[in-house]
């Protein structure tokens, strides 16, 4: 069993989305061996900061949270496509030429992936391409950027997906991943009715 | 595949170790459908909330931290252990009769198992029984309370388990959960340098 981590690092230097400063973690150190005998740390984080999940209710009002999540959605087969030869989204007739079949979780690969900063022009998923993702009955889609669209009108990239419970994982980091089938494992941290949650993901190659 | 739940559920209410205020995490909501577009929120949370992972600095001074971690550790099998009958804590004699074996991660369930609140008497790992466990070679220990041990002088369960990168996760919750052998799956959360990290832990069963 090999284990591959396709995690980001959580630090306060990491790369955050649009570089804003309020989503940066800070990391508090409330005790150490200067005054006690033990060493803990606090952490002010905002829910979408490295690897992670949204769930329906980030891009949907009333939507559904970390209450309803379904864990066979995190341990699960996972296919690495690559579209690294991409420049600006991922478009409909990108995923056409994949074979994507139903049930599948797919992550993409893209030029992002090879980015140690946050590229604001980042390749995301156009909206007709997430809405044919959705038809195709995939169950999940990970993608190496902070976010899976950019500047699009009423987030329906999102909507489109989460509105069939299609898994939205963001933040991975595919670079040193060859295109191919592994199991993925990308449980989230069970944090009560959120609308996202962190993951430690990793894929599995057997 | 069956996928049991192991973890705590992260809110505003949940036990925290010793109930101190200072524990517990905070919820923000940052956006939401009344002044954006979407919905956001921010935590403020000591690392050793919930289930969760202790790296050695978190009692050694200068010791090793989340960044030497093994992932092989975290996804590995575990064999759950009935110690429900214990009132006080985990001592020598009662590990000598459960057979563990070397390389196992060994998951201790207690009485405080069938505990909603933080209990202050919680079922501990006594010293003794700690650098015995280190001695029988097991990858990892875990409890289903907040703590491995409670009130001992100079953290010696702790040490003797952590010296030898034996893993420590603590907070899992094994009510429903029948002794025997399982697939550990509890990957901490990637955070850079730190003593503790959190983790989404389940046992597979198959």
């Amino acid at each position: 069993m090999k284990i591959h981590d396709i995690s980001m690092t959580i630090s306060e230097d990491m790369p955050v989305y649009k570089n804003l400063d309020k989503k940066k973690p800070k990391f508090i150190n409330v005790d150490n061996y200067e005054n006690a005998s033990h060493y803990e740390t606090n952490l002010e984080i905002n829910l979408h900061t490295g690897t992670h999940v949204d769930f329906p209710l980030h891009m949907i009002e009333n939507g559904s949270t970390s209450d309803s999540e379904r864990l066979s959605n995190y341990i699960t087969q996972a296919s690495v496509y690559d579209l690294t030869h991409l420049n600006e989204c991922i478009k409909k007739e990108d995923i056409d030429r994949l074979g994507i079949k139903k049930g599948d979780f797919v992550l993409f690969k893209t030029k992002n992936s090879f980015d140690d900063a946050f590229n604001f022009e980042f390749v995301y998923v156009e909206k007709i391409a997430a809405k044919y993702l959705s038809e195709l009955g995939v169950i999940g889609v990970g993608i190496d950027t902070l976010g899976i669209e950019r500047a699009q009108k009423n987030h329906e990239t999102h909507k489109y997906l989460l509105e069939k419970d299609i898994v939205i994982l963001e933040g991975i980091r595919l670079k040193d991943i060859k295109p191919g089938n592994y199991q993925l494992i990308a449980l989230p941290i069970k944090i009560k009715s959120v609308e996202a949650s962190f993951c430690r993901a990793v894929l599995i190659e057997s």
